[in-house]
């Protein structure tokens, strides 16, 4: 094996002679080359999701390094002291390159269901030490996800339905603590339903026909919401 | 005027005799006469957003009517006891019929931004009583459903993303309570500087060019972000 010391200079390399040569036309740039040893946290995706993450972290001092497929405004953003990356964050090189060994948490924060799969079974694969939490669509999206052996999935509406639902108690002249409690409580245990559901959807989770599979869960859901009441 | 009672005649009226004349040939469906007088929360859009709300407050007991401009799925989900009805929500008479003049509450949870702007000023024209909160994309959707007159404003994946960041500061050792509380002030912080730069962004707004309105405000807030630091 080549000594990580070479590894920066083996993407230069690729990036300079073959990526031209290799990549179709329409890829503007190719993958930038860093060496990053010290970050904390590597998060994959700088859009609308992964940009709060990003701000939050380093507001709290905590070291990020961000890898985005768009090249599209890093360079405002490295203005602003941000360390991103351009580059397919399921490239092997590029996350070693980016301290994916030194690192402790994985974010994937893209919107590409597809790709987040990707993204999380090489890291899962070759970065066990790291934990991987990762953005997930819906469900279903959910399921394939922990399925894959990602620690922790965030449905990525979720959150913010809850914050709503939790506002709209409030304004109805519900206390806000009690609100805040019902919030809480709801969130708690939908996101432990989705854990259960996923270990019994590993079939189910395999169909091509994902948004059939997503409507029939959504009955699901309800129905245990039902059963509960 | 013509008396409320007869509004659900009426939309049937549209439905049979003047909307399959006038609709284009997609619409698979004329709207549903409904005719729903005691409840507490209108919420329009049963996707991904709107069906986690309508899920916590049916949990709390909440009267709730759903509108949907999608045909699919609402049979089933009658069927666990969600009233749902389709139809177009930026529709006076539905909103009428649904409940509007009685109800206290109307959430706007679809995921088209120029709709949703569409049923935020049919329902405060029309409904000054109501407390109308929305589902924005992103900084700059916030800031036009704010300066429509929105009451309050989320955006659709900034909850959840704080989530993710509170739990990677855990996972990096920080205390759970500290944690919260960064991710609180952060949240609190963000959404206050929301409210203020939409008072300052009346004009830029307006610009027809919203994406790159969006990325020059990334850079604004980062700026921001910088200057407090």
């Amino acid at each position: 094996a080549i000594s990580m010391a070479f590894a920066p200079l083996l993407i230069l390399l690729d990036d300079k002679v073959l990526q031209p040569r290799l990549a179709p036309k329409a890829q503007k740039r190719a993958p930038d080359a860093i060496d990053e040893r010290d970050a904390e946290v590597i998060i994959a995706g700088h859009g609308r999701f992964g940009m709060t993450i990003v701000r939050l972290l380093q507001a709290n001092g905590r070291r990020t390094v961000v890898l985005d497929h768009d090249a599209e405004q890093i360079e405002a953003l490295r203005k602003f002291g941000f360390r991103i990356y351009y580059g397919d964050a399921s490239r092997l090189d590029l996350l070693e390159a980016a301290g994916a060994k030194n690192a402790k948490v994985f974010v994937i924060a893209i919107d590409d269901r597809e790709r987040a799969l990707a993204i999380a079974e090489t890291v899962l694969r070759n970065f066990p030490h790291l934990r991987v939490v990762a953005r997930a669509w819906d469900r279903v999206h959910a399921y394939q996800l922990l399925n894959s052996g990602v620690h922790a999935v965030y449905r990525e509406v979720f959150g913010t339905s809850v914050d709503v639902a939790r506002d709209v108690l409030t304004a109805l002249g519900q206390h806000p603590f009690e609100a805040q409690r019902a919030a809480a409580l709801f969130k708690a245990h939908d996101e432990q339903l989705v854990r259960v559901s996923a270990a019994h959807q590993l079939d189910q989770t395999k169909l091509i026909d994902i948004s059939r599979t997503a409507r029939a869960e959504i009955a699901n859901v309800l129905a245990q919401d039902v059963g509960e009441k």
